[in-house]
Order: structure tokens, then sequence, then C-alpha cells
């Protein structure tokens, strides 16, 4: 048999992303400067994902030796570590089938580490009660989402179902989406007024779906990937009446919780603002919200951890989510362990708290350091705007490129801002997404940094799309 | 909305597992028994799992100190590890982007220990080629088969795709498949004749088959799970031969291949019979292979990695299953490292190599011992009769049972061996598994008993069974 003719049709309609050609082409070019190939720069750098090691920033040192630990048990005896690790292992063994972070553990995480992340909710929403049973450990938030979008995403006929997602948007919910069967239902991110969710535009989206799918849920980023806003809690009231109105299920991605850079924003969670809004909205909105242990502080994305928390769900439903999830048996053990640490950190008076407070505030000023250089540098370039970037991890500048090269892009058969990063990456050997990847508005070119790097890559990064753009610019004119 | 009117039917499919109530008990009791509650034992004794560090069995000294070594670098400079071990973490930890196993990875993981792993099964299987093209690196086993399912099982209409499964069975593949939209085309292994695989039983099953779906693979368990047998290369053969005949995709689970305890037996992949059988066979008969460091020595269970790989899958169709990989981004690196260590163990003159080795010698006598002691203890029970263990990690023997008890069962609202089961746990603190969960023949009835544990706690598992049983027996007299 040719199998190709026989691959399932769900799978023929996921597209494989234009960014994965440019990340071959950046690792194709990394090995041609190992080989001696000359070129006017001498390494490539990768500003295209969302992953703070890649991009220099250090692990945490609590969290690494608590988990060695937990994984080499004899380092309990070493003098060289903190007593408040050596606890902190000893009682997560404590917690692990056979002491060994080598067993599976149930379905929805270790029970102690569900509670620790149900305290950490509840704590966060200033007392808002959590529950663990509406609580599930996953292998991060992509795993989550998809978990989720499972529980009611059909593709059959008429009731192919809808969902609401922001335009841009991180790519693989949208992967993701379309490999269930289910549509993309998209709403426009306001760029204008730095990314603002408008409730008139969600109004505008659901009406023209309901013609042709079932709209049943809406996906919204707090703070956003890869547009760098953050909801004030009266837009996230607005975004509830609505769903509730509507009668969607919220799904709100909040992996970014603990980014918010501007002073004047905080971050407040979906479900803190549904409670507080109280019935009817607080006892019918039904609501998933997602973290993960790979962004913001911990970064450690390589683990593959996160959890989501189910609000308002019918505990029949709750009981098919497990079943569910049963599929994977379990999340990786030591992601699991590292959410216990984002849920419980180091007090103060902890052996451990001097470094890790130290080590979380080197990262911060790292961070906001890096969005005024990026809103400096690129406030200064011809030819390109950047919304402020409030809170998350990327800048998402827009291009604003004359007729000539979006021309030139067609005639390549290259979207522009694909041409324009493909252009780049040859050129100075920095590579960063192509907005197509998100989605835009028509017309409109993008492309995406992660701003999630020590200042001095930072520099690096900006210097060489400067000196690009400005000769990009000059040449076409 | 009530989302539990609108949950997938998809998901409404996948009934919950009866083994799960079991569980639950399990912990009901355990908390019981610290809360004071007397009972007849001291202690509950899980051997329902395929999980060897659960069973009390000790991780290797090797794995977790090159892991912990790649997780806190420092420890690079520590004397307490030996050489070997701090140069293999430098080499992995050369591997990771930004030099951290925070990183995530391409999605089919890291090159080099993709590289790896293909060294290991051409050395595995005496020359016979493999490519690093055709592997995929997985969160473990279960993640493989979902994505090997995913490429081929359709839902729709008379198109359903039906896969042949062994019975008795892995029973998370049968959910797999069935969350999928595919059926199960059940063929029976032999039981009498040590659960032989037949291929005219293959052939009846095959024909029974057509009549309501489309079978388009064979899903075979090599060494046995959870039935112990290790198919000879001539049985191998007979089913190669028929899946080319019949056109059937091959999914090979070899996840048990470094347990094979039986001196006249030997685990020879069906990849390198395949190869050995030449055209047309070799360059025809697709299949898919797996592999996992969850069980036999390793029995990292809870690090998740596994890897599958691919033979005479077309380089388009491999494209397909990378973008569908994709949407998990990565495995978790620890797991992948894990994996480097299993297809390059320390080899003798290494410092490491020592303890290793004692480590492995240790664990192949503890399940040479246990499947001794299991099969002479059952072997003296009335009303049991256990099939040779030549493989695996699992005993399966028959119970029985008298028309009396399957009636009680009934009236009850259980399965027999539910029912067993179930008695068992409450009178002695033993959780085997039922065999209803892994499929059997009607009228027939098993259990699952786990024999990856220290010979100590097998012969109190082989106490409070032989007790319980022969009491369950004599009150039925």
């Amino acid at each position: 048999m040719s199998l190709l003719r026989d691959v399932s049709p769900r799978l023929w309609s996921i597209r494989s992303s234009e960014q994965v050609a440019l990340a071959k082409r950046a690792a194709q070019i990394t090995t041609e400067l190992q080989q001696g190939v000359k070129k006017p720069y001498k390494n490539v750098i990768d500003v295209s994902w969302g992953d703070p090691h890649r991009g220099g920033l250090k692990p945490l040192t609590f969290v690494r030796q608590v988990v060695a630990t937990c994984l080499y048990p004899s380092l309990l005896n070493s003098e060289a570590l903190p007593v408040d690790v050596q606890q902190r292992a000893k009682s997560l063994l404590g917690q692990c089938d056979g002491g060994s972070v080598g067993s599976y553990t149930t379905t929805r995480g270790i029970p102690k580490i569900v509670q620790s992340v149900s305290e950490f909710i509840s704590q966060r929403d200033g007392g808002v009660q959590s529950s663990p049973e509406n609580i599930f450990i996953t292998s991060g938030s992509q795993r989550s989402l998809m978990m989720v979008l499972k529980l009611f995403v059909q593709s059959e006929g008429f009731t192919q179902t809808g969902v609401l997602t922001p335009v841009p948007s991180y790519p693989y919910f949208n992967m993701a989406l379309s490999a269930l069967g289910g549509t993309m239902v998209p709403y426009h991110l306001c760029e204008e007024q730095g990314w603002k969710l408008k409730v008139e535009e969600l109004r505008r989206a659901l009406h023209v779906a309901r013609g042709h799918c079932n709209p049943m849920a809406l996906y919204v980023i707090n703070p956003g990937n890869p547009t760098g806003h953050v909801q004030s809690r009266k837009s996230i009231e607005d975004v509830i009446r609505f769903a509730a109105e509507e009668k969607l299920f919220l799904l709100a991605d909040e992996v970014y919780q603990d980014s918010v850079h501007d002073p004047s924003c905080e971050f407040v969670s979906y479900k803190k603002v549904l409670f507080e809004m109280g019935p009817p909205y607080s006892n019918s909105v039904e609501l998933a919200s997602l973290n993960s242990i790979s962004k913001g502080y911990f970064g450690e994305s390589g683990f593959r951890g996160g959890y989501v928390e189910f609000v308002n769900l019918d505990p029949t439903v709750v009981g098919y989510v497990y079943t569910w999830f049963s599929l994977d048996t379990c999340s990786a053990v030591l992601g699991q362990i590292t959410l216990d640490i984002m849920a419980h950190p180091p007090e103060a008076g902890d052996p451990s708290y001097p470094t890790f407070s130290e080590e979380i505030r080197s990262i911060k000023d790292t961070l906001a350091s890096n969005v005024h250089r990026v809103q400096d540098v690129l406030g200064d370039l011809p030819g390109i705007s950047c919304q402020p970037i409030k809170g998350g991890m990327f800048a998402f500048p827009q291009l604003h490129l004359p007729p000539c090269v979006v021309q030139q892009a067609k005639e390549a058969g290259m979207k522009p801002d694909v041409l324009y990063s493909s252009l780049l990456l040859e050129e100075t050997g920095l590579s960063v997404g192509a907005g197509c990847e998100h989605g835009q508005r028509e017309g409109t070119h993008h492309i995406r940094l992660c701003i999630a790097t020590p200042e001095d890559n930072m520099e690096d990064v900006l210097n060489r799309l400067s000196t690009f753009h400005l000769r990009f610019m000059s040449r076409l004119s």
C-alpha cells in the first residue's frame, strides 16, 4: 500500500509552518559557519522562539538544586546544598511512589503538588477558592490547550466547532484546533490601541461565524503573545460578560502571568475577575485557565510542565476530562516538581531566599531594560512601528513595507514578512519570527522577537536588525 | 450552557477503566491504615502497574548521576562523580540550546541523541541500517502509539479504520484507538500454547472485520504484555508475510525488548527479521517499532521518554508525521538524555561500568528469580494456571472460577475477575490488575501481576495471593 494515499485527511490539513523553513535555514547557516564559510557575522542569533534558556537567561538555582536532589538523592547528604533544598527534595520524594521520580504518578499529577498549585492560585487571586479536583498537571500549555479543545471540538458538518481566536495569536493553537477538525473564528486585536481586545470586534466575529459553524469557545491570551498587551480588569469584565451572554466557554491562556513589565499594569486572572463579578457570572461562566513553567522567570521549557484549572465545569465533565487525560498516563515528574516550586518558592528567612529573589530581580531588570531598548531603537527606525510592550516575552513590530517589496515577495512566492525575515537571516544571522505565522490584518506585516535574553545579546539583536533595516529601506529608495 | 451535553461524542466513547476504581480503593485503604484503622495487614502492595520503581526496584546510578549533572552543572566539578559521568553530561549539555536542559529541542529530539538511538538500533539488529530521519523521540510509548495511530485512523462511516489487536493486550492501546474513532479488530493469542500468536487466527479476525470496517494495521506486542510470551523468529516471519499479503501496516510494540527471562528465548526485532527476509518484504512492509525508557532495567517511567522508528514509510508521509509531532513541540529533555544512555551505556573499561553492569545483573537476577517463584507458587495452587513467563514484566495467570462465583459477580454487577481482585485487595491489601481490562476469551478470567519488584516483596505478594486464593476456594466448597 502507499500509505501516503491513506494518511488521515485530518493530518493533511495541518500545514507545516513557514517558520520551519526559516529555522532549517538558520541551522544550515550555523553549520556553514562551523565549516568555515565566510559570512559578515560570526554566529546566528535566534530570537524566533519563546525560550528563555535558549536566549541565554539562566535557570533558577533553587529549582535546579531541588530537582537534581530529587533525581540523585545521594545529594541529600551534600553539605554544599542549602538545608531548604534538602528539606524540599525530601518532602517531594516522599510523595513519589517507591520514593523515586522514575515512577508514574496519577493522571492529574502528584496529589500534594496539585494541592500546592491550588493554594498558589487561591493566593494569587486574593483568596478566591481553588479546588484540586479541577486542576490537571500537564506536559505544558500546548498539551493543556489540546486537552481542553478535545473536550468539545467536533468536526462534522454544520456542527463544526468554531473557536473565537485572536489575530495575532499563538500559532500552535490554530494548528491544534485545525488538527482536531475545529475552525478558527478570527477576531482582530486593535493594533492602533496597543492591541486592545474590543468586545464589538468579538461581536462582529461571532456574527459572521454563526453562518457556517458552531462557535462554542473564546480563546484569549493575557498577557498577549505575540502582542505584549496586558488586559485591564475592565477589559476582562467586558469579555466575561460577552462570554456569558453568548454562552461561550472561556479559554484563558495566562502563561505569561508573571511577566508584566509596565509598572502601571498588573496581571489579574480571568478567574479572579469572574469571581469578583459575583453571580450569575461567577457560578455559570465556564473557564479553563492555563499556566506553565516554560515561560517567565522559570523558563524551564525543556521540562514540559504546566497546569490547567477548570472553573464551573460540571463534575461529570471533569470525570471525562480525567479519563481523557489518562491516555497520557501522567506528565513528566520533574516538571511536576518544578511546578511545586513555582507554587511555593523560597520565602524570606529561608536559606535559599536571598539567591532566589536576587535571580528573579535580575531577570525582571533584564526584561524591563530590554523592553525599553527595543522600544527606543525601533521607535527611531523609519518604516517600523511598535506598540508598547507591557507584558509577555515578545516584541511584535509592524513593518511598513512599500508596494514594491510586497510585489517582489509575491513574485518570489513568499509572504512579505517571510521575505524580510529571510533576508535579515541571510545578511545578519538574526533569526526572527514572521508575522504571518501569528496572523495579522490583511495588508499589514510584522516580525516577532523574543526579548527574554541577556542585555548584551539584546543589543546585538537590535544592532543587526537596525543595520539591516536601514540598508533594506535605502535599497528601495 | 451545560457543557456536558456538548462534550464531544468521541470523549463519551472512552470508557473509564474498572482498574481506576480498584486503584482508588487501594489508595483509600492506605489512608485508612495511616489513620489507624485495624486491618489484617500493615500496608497495601500494588503490583497492578508496570512500574519498576514503584515496585521497589532501584534506578541505575549512572543514569541518575548523568541526568542530575545535566540539570545542575555545578556537579561537573564534584569529585564524588566518576569522570565518565562528567564527560557524558558535558557532551549532552553541549547539545542543548543555550547549554540548558530547560530549552526546547527540535520536534523529533536532540539530533545527536536521535543519532545515538539510530546507532543503537543498528547495533541491536546486527548491522541492519537505521536512519535518524525515520526516528522520533516521544514522551513514551503511549504517545508513540497515539502518534502512529493518528497517521491513518479515520472514524467516518464504512471507512472506519480497524486495527488488528491482540487479546489480551495493553489496555491503553484500545483506549487510544477508540478515542481516535478507530475500531479494534480482536485476534486471540493462544493461551494453551503459551499465548502463541497464530497466523490462522489473524486471518480469521481479518476476514470477520472486512465486513464492517477498513482494517489497515496490525498491532503486536513482543515480548508480550500482559502475556509474557516471546515470539520466535519463525513466528515473526509468519506475521510479516501475513502483513505483506494483506497490505497491513505493522505496529510493533517492543518496549520489553531487554526483558527476556527464559534463556532458551531471545528477543529479535521485527525490523531485523523484516530486513533479513529480503525483498519484496524488506522494501515494502510498513512498520513502526516502539521502545521506551519506562520499562526493563531503566524503569524511568516518570521521565516520560521513548522513541518510534518508521520503516518503509514514504518520506512525504514522514514529513506529515513531523508536522503532526510538532504540535507537542518536543518531549521532556531529561527523558531524551536517558534515551542517550540507553543507546550508549557505559562500556567495559569505563569508570562507571562495574557498578552499571552489577546493577543490571542484579535486576536480571531478581526478575529471573521472581519468574521462578511465581511459576512455582501459582503452579501449586488449585484453580489457577499460569503460562510460562518468558519475557516482559508480568504474570497473567488464569483463574478457574466455579459457576457460583461467576453468578455472584453477575449479581453484584461486576466482572468475575474484578470481584476476585476486589476481595483480594480488601482481605490482604494486595492490588493486582483484573484480566478483563486486557481482554480475554469469553468465559475465562485472569489477573495481572507485575514481577518487577524486589524478591522479598515478591514473596509477600505470593503469600498474600496464596493465602487469599486458598481461603476463597475453600469458602466455595
